[in-house]
This record gives structure tokens, sequence and C-alpha cells, in this order.
């Protein structure tokens, strides 16, 4: 398939890699105009615009830092210059409201938007491991369905209307943020009572068994936090979270709590670490280094 | 071996069955006199008094509901009639205080107290399939070693002080009051965006891969909470891990809005239900029925 | 003076009235079309646009609802009717980002934005008591200060940058939440102990000596909630302070806590009653009714 | 009247030195054999012990710094020696559950227990301008009621059980760490929007107009947390409050944040700091210093 691929930050490169190996004809543009890295021989060509990039698509992915890059995209040639039938499948993690409007914009014109953002860190993009949370009218997920099996291992689809599937990424997320706060605390009592993280971790993972716990606990019992996914976006992720709550009233105690702490965190020097680092900020707090 | 089994209650009575089952010389004890159950054929001579229960054993397993249970029958003849060389073996969810206290009450007499609190459910237990968190003299737990096989799946170690077994075991069911506190607030949500938990919690899962998510995820869309683990036990616990937080100077604000949480179901009408009614308190703070 | 007042809603008709019997010479405009009351003879015009409101005025007073109220009247022909000279008197509480949006729009067109909002509620605005926070261009500052003395009691300034108003108008609404939020967890402890929560009050008020704790506290033991500010605007003003500490890196945990329980009381009904019905909220939670 | 004093820490030894110059005829005891100071030549002999102290007294003042020290006195002498018809007025801040058993302690042995803590900081105890509030058995209570004058500028009276003044006191104690981490979260929002603390200070208190504001507001602006009363004591207040509404079933949000926020500040180096010192850890979580 014909496929414009915009964002080649640390989940796009890959996930355009991916589309390339599979077959698909990819046209590549990104902001900074970074060089396709990762294509083993398949590097697509490099769009001077967007416009141009996107012109012949049948598919266009963007995957892109926020709500304004991608809003900034759809403005910027994105839509004027779609093709009748061509499909925008966006894919990043974006707010409730932006996704509605996007879905508007783009049913005005009659193009179908099709939101479909992951759960996955870049090594799993890289290794096609992405799990796929779809929402979009049911001709354009048609469209685009080819795609999906290059980027991921599955997908949950959330019906016809594109801003669910950015809902149930932003809870997923938060989870996340849960968790590691979770981890965060537990750990912190753990040290203090001279008990090691990775001992504790080995022991709970026997009832909870999940790799993401495993993942994640290793990572801050080691206290390694170099970013794959950096503390300002995963702030970003919560504050959508909460701005969805507050829409639907819904009161999210344990959101509000990650929220001040990852602000705290961002306030201390924090931005650019892995939002990992939530979990070393709850443990500064109780004295701990 | 000779095995005294003290405390009958829904995870007492199956786990004194496994022990049974697996050849162990078993004599019973419980404060409400209760008639064994699931025994299959192999029923455990009822004592008439904690003495009488403990007076022969190899090792005396307690398996109570509190540090004030646990604490009454070590002072109401347990303790002076353990005999020299036998072991305590202390399975019960208690707080690092009161394990401190016992060892070092059984220290004086010369007697081997060992913590052995268990991760699971009821369930879990009539299946053999606890993990149990050990931490006591090694000479104690050399003794009771050959019961845990008939007890649990697996065993996980932290040296010789036993408050340390039990500040995991508190530190566990933290995490698990804040996966279920999470799962509350990510359902309410998805709810009142349309999306049916079931659908969120299949996608998450993809994640998460993780068995316990699962089966609380799912009771929690059900909303089935009826008491495996009462909420006033599970609100016992963090009271004691916000405890021991507390003397080891460890700020946890997730176990604090936790507690609150919970206290709200236990002022509601909760007391009684599941712990993992605590969801449904979040849900209903959104106004959902 | 000749002054064009927009907005006569519960603080901005009273406001008015006192312009007006303090000898200005006033014009009014409302969205809604209100008649004007409580003029005692000296009812002024009613503007049919609000061009024609504003376009022989040496000063424009604002007190509206939210951002965009203000935004709509500025948008729709005030500030391209404002004549050279004349002021924006912008008395309503704002988010910092729209008071700054707002001044540089009139600085652009040559004109003066000056920030005022208030303290105090409907009988204060009607006894000329308001506390008036004030920040804009000095020369702004110099044309409206004659109008101040008719509106209230005194007057805090904050330089030259009229979005510190409002910042400190949001932190002073955060604060009395906090003090709503503090009466109401304190009084449900008092009547679970069947301790009356006036008589509380009454010993406390010996220490705080607080008007505001003496006012909100008997409204609160009185479960007399009927709106003199609305709950959904308070929500609103936390909202907004909790934004801006987002933007600016303040961990609010308070804030965060109010923010929730309020949430709760929106969801569960409560959007139309006085924000001191938070406190009624917290008060049902440990199950009181 | 005869009157034995127990406790010259910070507090007792200027209201014993009130007490003596109002002309009652004083003996005083303290663990640490301190010398009475403050008492301008009327210097009141020490006791050789607890004992010699109480055993001509009408009546015997306890202020001391908690439960145990409080329970400590009562064993070791006090109670036994409390003679016919005397009164022990028990002053310090107590959890609930002491001063219920205090309270059956002394009733069983004929003796009178009336609870009567107080508000206000040192200066005003020196000043006798402390509120107190009072709870006990009539008969007890007009016994003591001569040596109120002496000490504070008023009293509360809360019926005849003594653990509602312990809670009252309690529930004054939340009140005034709920408003200094208030004070802490608006300053930093303040400062790090380059508006100077007291200058909001001002503003606010023209609303708030409290002399505890003002105060509390004034220290924490000017960094000045010296301790009037030490943020260890602080927490313990707390964590008393939240123990009172744990059995009473009330969640206390606030109370739990304050909690852990003075958690870190003792984790942090700061328990012999003034409890004021909360409101700088809130503006350290922000990155000020």
């Amino acid at each position: 398939m014909k496929v414009a691929f915009i964002g080649l930050g640390s989940m796009g490169m890959p996930m355009a890699a991916n589309l390339a190996r599979a077959g698909h004809d990819l046209t590549v543009w990104n902001r900074s105009r970074k060089t396709p890295e990762g294509f083993e021989g398949k590097e697509p060509p490099v769009a001077g615009s967007i416009a141009e990039a996107v012109r012949d698509a049948e598919a266009v992915v963007t995957m892109l830092a926020n709500d304004q890059a991608v809003t900034e995209v759809v403005h910027g040639g994105l839509l004027d210059n779609l093709r009748q039938g061509a499909v925008h499948l966006s894919m990043s993690t974006l707010s409730v409201a932006a996704a509605r409007t996007l879905a508007e914009e783009h049913a005005k014109k009659g193009r179908d938007y099709v939101a479909a953002p992951v759960f996955g860190r870049p090594e799993m993009a890289a290794a096609a491991k992405l799990w796929i949370v779809l929402a979009g009218p049911a001709r354009g997920v048609a469209t685009i369905r080819p795609l999906l099996d290059a980027l991921g291992r599955g997908v949950s689809e959330f019906g016809e209307e594109p801003w669910k599937a950015n809902l149930v990424k932003l809870g997923n997320n938060f989870m996340l943020t849960a968790m590691i706060e979770t981890l965060g605390e537990t750990f912190a009592l753990m040290r203090k009572a001279g008990i090691p993280p990775k001992d504790f971790l080995a022991a709970i993972n026997n009832l909870f068994q999940s790799p993401v716990y495993q993942n994640y606990g290793t990572m801050i019992a080691d206290g390694q936090h170099e970013a794959g996914f950096k503390m300002s976006l995963g702030l970003k992720d919560v504050r959508l979270a909460l701005a969805a709550a507050d829409e639907l009233h819904v009161p999210m105690p344990f959101a509000s709590v990650a929220r001040d702490n990852m602000v705290e965190a961002v306030a201390t020097g924090g931005a650019d670490k892995d939002w990992s680092y939530l979990a070393r900020v709850v443990q500064d707090r109780a004295g701990l280094d």
C-alpha cells in the first residue's frame, strides 16, 4: 500500500521501518528532517513537504508528540492534500478533545480519520510487538487494516468514534503511571527496612506475573531512568486523563497524586528522564538517595 | 510431622486440609470450635484447648485474623506449652510491631518463631498454590520446611528477622489495594465514556498480562464483591502498611488515598464485602450506580 | 465618570448599582437583557449592543462568569469600539492564560487593560465591602482609580502585569476552598463523636478569629448551601489554579484533593449549589446524612 | 489552692508560673529535674518524686508531651497518691484512646479526671492568653475552675466525657496543619510567579482577618521555623486525629496529605523544626529553595 509516514521519533522510526520491511511503499516526512534509520536497505524517500508526502498516499500515518504537533501537520498540508478515499491513521497519544476536533475536521472534508494509539515502548515498536487500540469509521478501518500486522501483535477495537481509542490509551497510561508510583512507594518502604527492592520484586511477581511489573520494577530497582518515554510526556498524558475525567465528572485521586509527584519531578530537573523516574521522586521524599 | 494447626477460617481450613492430605499428623484448634471440613476422610482431632493442641507438636501453625488473635493464642497457652525444639510457624498477616514482639517473646523462652505470611486467596489456598514469604531463625526454618510444599507453589525468603516477611506481605497487599483503586478509577472513566470496562480490561491485559489484573478486573467489572477477603481486613492491612511507613518515615500518598476510600467503604456499609468493593466506592463517587 | 458596565449577574448588579449611586454616568449591557435592579432611582440606560455600550465610555467594567464570556464580549464589540484613552477594567475571575492574552490584545490596539478581581460574595458587593486586587499599566490604573472607592473597602496592588492580579485571586479562592474542605473533614469527625459542629466552631474561632471561618462554618454547620457562589464556578477556579500550578511546576496536593471532591459534588448533583456544599460531600463520605 | 504541677516544658513552665503568680500554692515535678524559671520570686518547691508532689494537692495539673509521658506519670505515683476529692487536670494533647483509658482508671479509683487541652503557643501561655477546651465530670470541673483564669482568656466546654476535649484539640490542630499546608502551596505558586508571599498574605488577610493566618503566614514567608511547636509533635497530633477518624470511620484526605508531607519533613531532617516547616517542604517540592 502507498503510505505516507509522518513523525520519525523514537516510536515512529521503528514503526515506519517495519511498514517498509513488510513491503509497503513508504514516503516519510519529519519536521526536523531526520535521515531514515533502521530500514535495512529499504530507506524510503523523504518528502520535501507534508503536501508532497501525502499527495499520492492511500494511508497517511502520523506518530507525533502531542495534540499541537498533529494539529499543525493536519492544518499544514495533510488534510488539504489527502486524496479522496485515503485515510489518516492517527497513532499518536492525543487528548479526547483534540481527537474529537480532528475527526470532525476530516469528516467535513469527506476523509476518514482513524485513531490507533499503541501500547508499548520503542523496543516493542522495533520488534513489531505493539498492541494497537483502534477506533474509527468502518470504511477507514478496513482500508488501513493491512498495515496493522506489520506494526503490532494484536488489536483491540472500540467502535467508530476515534476519541474512544484515545481515551483507552490515556486510561492505560494512567494505569502504568499508578503502577510506577506504587512501586516507588513500596520500594521506599522496603529499602528503609533493609529489604532489597529486587528481592521484594521477585517475591511479588510470583503473584502479579506481569512483564510490565517486572520490566519497570527492574528499571526502578536499578535506578535506571534513561528516557524511553519522557517524564514530560508521561505528565502530559496524566494531565489529559485528568482533563477527560474532569469533563466526564470522575474523581481520580490516584491520578491527582501522580500528577503532583510528576510535577515535582519536572520542577526538580527530571523532565527529560524516563517517566519511571517518578518512582525515584517518591523515594527521595523518604530521605533516600 | 506432628503439627498443631490453629485457626480454621477461610484460609486456614483448606491449608490445614492440605497438610493432612500430605500425610502430616494434625491436631486442630479454633476459637469458635468449627468442625473440620474438606479433609476428605483425614479429619484431624479437635483439641479441647490450645495447650492440648500444641503440647506434642513439632510445629504449630497459626493462621488467624489479626495481631490480637495471634497474641491471645500465644499468651493463652501456645507459648507456655510449646515443647523444646518445636517451632511456631506464624502465617497470619501481622503488623511489623506485633511480629517483632512475638519473635522476642519466643526467643526469651528459647523457642523459634518463623513468619510465613502468604500471597493468595482461599481458592489458591485450597489448590495449594499459595506463594509463601518466609523469614525466621535458620534452625526453625529448617524444621518447618517440609510443611511448605503441601501449602504452596513456592517460597521467597527474607532472612532471619520474622518481621521482614510481614512487611513484604503488607507491601504486597498495598500493591493489590493500589491496583484495585486504579482499576476503579479507570473503569469509572471508561463507563462515563460509554466504554464497557471488560473491553477496556481485555485491551490493557495484552500489556499487563497479569492474572491478578484479570481476576480482580473481572470481579470489579461484574460488580461481584462477595467476600473472599473482607474490606475490614484489607483496610487493616493498609493501616498496618501506613504504620510501618510512619515508623520508617516513608510518605505513601497512594496508601493514604486508598485508606481514605476504604474508610468510606466501611462507613457506608461495605465492611463485610470483598475488598475489591473499594473499586465500587470509587465509581460511586463519579455518580455511577 | 462615563462608565459602561457589562455583566449584571449576582456580583455585577450590586457593583453597578454602587457605581451609579456614587454619581458615575453608567450605561449597562448584559447578554440576557436583564432589567437593572437595586439602583434606587438611578437606573442606567440599557445599551442595545456591546458596541453601543462602550462607545462613549471612559472606562468599561466587565464582571462575567469565565474566560469564554469575557473573550466573547471583548471580541464581540468591546475592543473594536473602546475609544482612545479609555480603559477596560476587567473584574472577573479569569485564568492566567486568558488574562495574558487579553492584555496583549488590548496592548496591540493601544488600549489599557487593567485586571481587578475582587474578594467577597454578593452581599459584600452590595455593601461596597469588596476587597479589590489590582494590576495593570500605570496610566490605566490611574484612570479607573476613582471607581474603586464606590466598589470596595480597599485595594491590594500587584504591579503592571494584569495576570498577577488574577493569580492572586485564584490563590485566594484556593485558600477558601481548602478552608471549606478542612471544615468539612473536621465537622464530620466531630459529628461522628457526638460533638455539635457549632460548638466546635465556637471553640476554634477563639483561635482563628476569622469572619470567613465564622460565616462558612455556620453555613456548613446549618447545611445551608443556597448558591452565593456556585460549585461549578468554584470548581472552575480550582481548575484554573491547578492549570497555573502545572505551568509553573508547583505540586498542590490540597488543590488536587479539593478538585476531586468538587468533581464528586458536581457528579452527584451539586453543580448549582453553593461551593460550601463541598463540605457536605466530605461528610457524606463518612456515612453521615 | 494547693496545686501539683507536673511537666515544665515550653508550655508547662509559663503555665505553672502563671498559677504561682495568681497566688496558688504550687509544688512542681519534672522528669528531667528542671529548675523553675520565670516565677518572679514565687519559685515553687521541686518535689523529689511524683508521689511527694501530688500527696497534698487539691489539684494535679499535668502538661506533658504525649500519651506515654502522661501514662507513665499516672502509673508512676500520681494515681496511687492522689487524695480523696483531689482532681487530675490533664492539659496535654492526648489521643482519644488514652483519654478514655485514663478517665476509666481514675474513675475506678474514685478520682476525677478532667481534660483541658489548650489552644496557643508558648508565648500565649506566658501571656495567660491560652484558650482552654474543657471536659470532665461536673464535680471535678467545679474544683479546678478557679485555676483556669490564671491560665487563659476563656474556656469552651464539651460535657462530662474528657476524651471529647481531646478530640476538639486534635481537630483544631488538624485545622492549623491544613492552614500551614495551604499557605505553603499558595506561597509556592506565588513565588514561582514572582509575587512576594508577604504581598499575597497582606492581600488575603483583608478577607481572612485572622491573627493565626497573619502569624503563621509571616513565619513561613520569612522562612522562620525555630521550634515553638516541633514538627515531630505536630505529626503526632495529625496521626492521632487520623487514628480517631479511622475508629469513627471518617475519611480525612487533607489530614492524609498533611501527614505524608510531615513524614517527608521528618525524613529529610525537619523533626525538630517548628511544624510550620511543613510549608517549606511543600515549597521545596516545587524546586524552590
